[in-house]
């Protein structure tokens, strides 16, 4: 079983309100994307990784990759007007045949080893598989600053990445997707709206997504305590 | 206009995985549930507070609140069963004519005084206001480990508490709920469910729930920052 992955890290970072970029923004004297992809490499099962990065970011990107030497990242392409776009970016750059392609945000350095397998089994099984932990908080929808309802919690999940999928699956999803206009937040969402099944596998509240300035205080602290 | 508190540090904090109660849990030095009163404390609006705790944990509680001279405790009440029913007989608790009530979960210690004074203003102008944060990451319903719906997420806000209401109007939705037999995740959706309109007061990213021992990890590297 051949598995490929594409981590991207195209985003602008905006909320993070800094200079420097987010990918290449120190965390406990790391980059946050040298800490991901090595979070990646960690997993046996991946044999390579597309890098997705601002196109005005290659260069630093490979460099990154050569200095820290990530092996693994064999091919790079380069980021799309959205998410979306730049994961099928990454899916046209792809190795030709890989069976199963998992998709990675570059701000999540915390995914283990043991939840890649996972989530990449269960993707072998049914086709399409998905990191998610349940959600604590209470989540309501809200307009014009009015709450319109809570939404019943107990069978909600807050969904992170990795995701993955059959390859063939993924990208018939994007290229459906881009001919019909649909846009979703994650590339579960393209499967689902395809009729395709996907499979929550239970993650940690530890895999977060590293947006805010408050996230990268709590990034530290985890390093921190791991040490 | 007279305020008053309900800190609700009822609950058995399951989730924690230690032996020591949640409450009463060292956080850089200060047990959690004195942090939280002193941050309540730290609005000027609020009179008194109404202190829930489990009622074996009664003399404890007391303790501390001599101890750490949080004046502003005046009042305790004992955990019900669930949530509502601790909110429940902390109203019940309460000096008889607050104009309006907050409540607050005990294991929150990052609210701020700013954000106590924003959702106490709301509720002042129209009954009802409580925290919330625009939710960041994909949410979607889940049956039997598979993904029923992604939630379109651009109008949906995760909610905190501090929570205000008009004393009456949450008097009256729980009076009306327990009749009925209506149970809900935080005081804001008994309100709801009557009728009455609940307004969104942007809250911040820090505010967070000391729920898990990952975030017991979060909330010391904060208390480190703001040092």
């Amino acid at each position: 079983m051949k598995v490929s992955a594409i981590v991207v890290a195209a985003g602008n970072g905006t909320r993070m309100r800094t200079d420097k970029k987010k990918p290449y923004m120190d965390i406990a004297g790391e980059p946050l994307l040298v800490r991901t992809l090595r979070a990646i490499e960690s997993s046996p099962l991946v044999r390579e990784i597309v890098l997705v990065v601002g196109e005005e970011d290659l260069n630093e990107a490979k460099l990154l990759v050569d200095q820290y030497g990530i092996r693994r990242v064999t091919r790079y392409a380069a980021g799309g007007i959205e998410r979306q776009d730049s994961v099928r970016n990454g899916l046209e750059a792809l190795d030709s045949a890989p069976d199963l392609v998992v998709v990675h945000d570059g701000a999540r350095p915390f995914v283990t080893a043991e939840e890649m397998e996972r989530v990449i089994q269960a993707a072998a099984d049914c086709g399409a598989a998905i990191i998610g932990t349940p959600v604590k908080d209470t989540i309501k929808r809200v307009s014009n600053g009015l709450v319109q309802e809570t939404i019943p919690r107990n069978d909600l999940y807050s969904v992170q990445t990795p995701q993955a999928f059959r390859t063939q699956l993924l990208r018939e999803a994007h290229e459906k997707a881009a001919r019909n206009g649909f846009r979703g937040t994650d590339d579960a969402s393209l499967v689902e709206w395809t009729g395709h099944p996907v499979k929550i596998v239970e993650g940690s509240y530890r895999n977060i997504k590293i947006t805010t300035p408050e996230d990268l205080v709590v990034a530290e602290a985890f390093l921190q305590k791991d040490r």
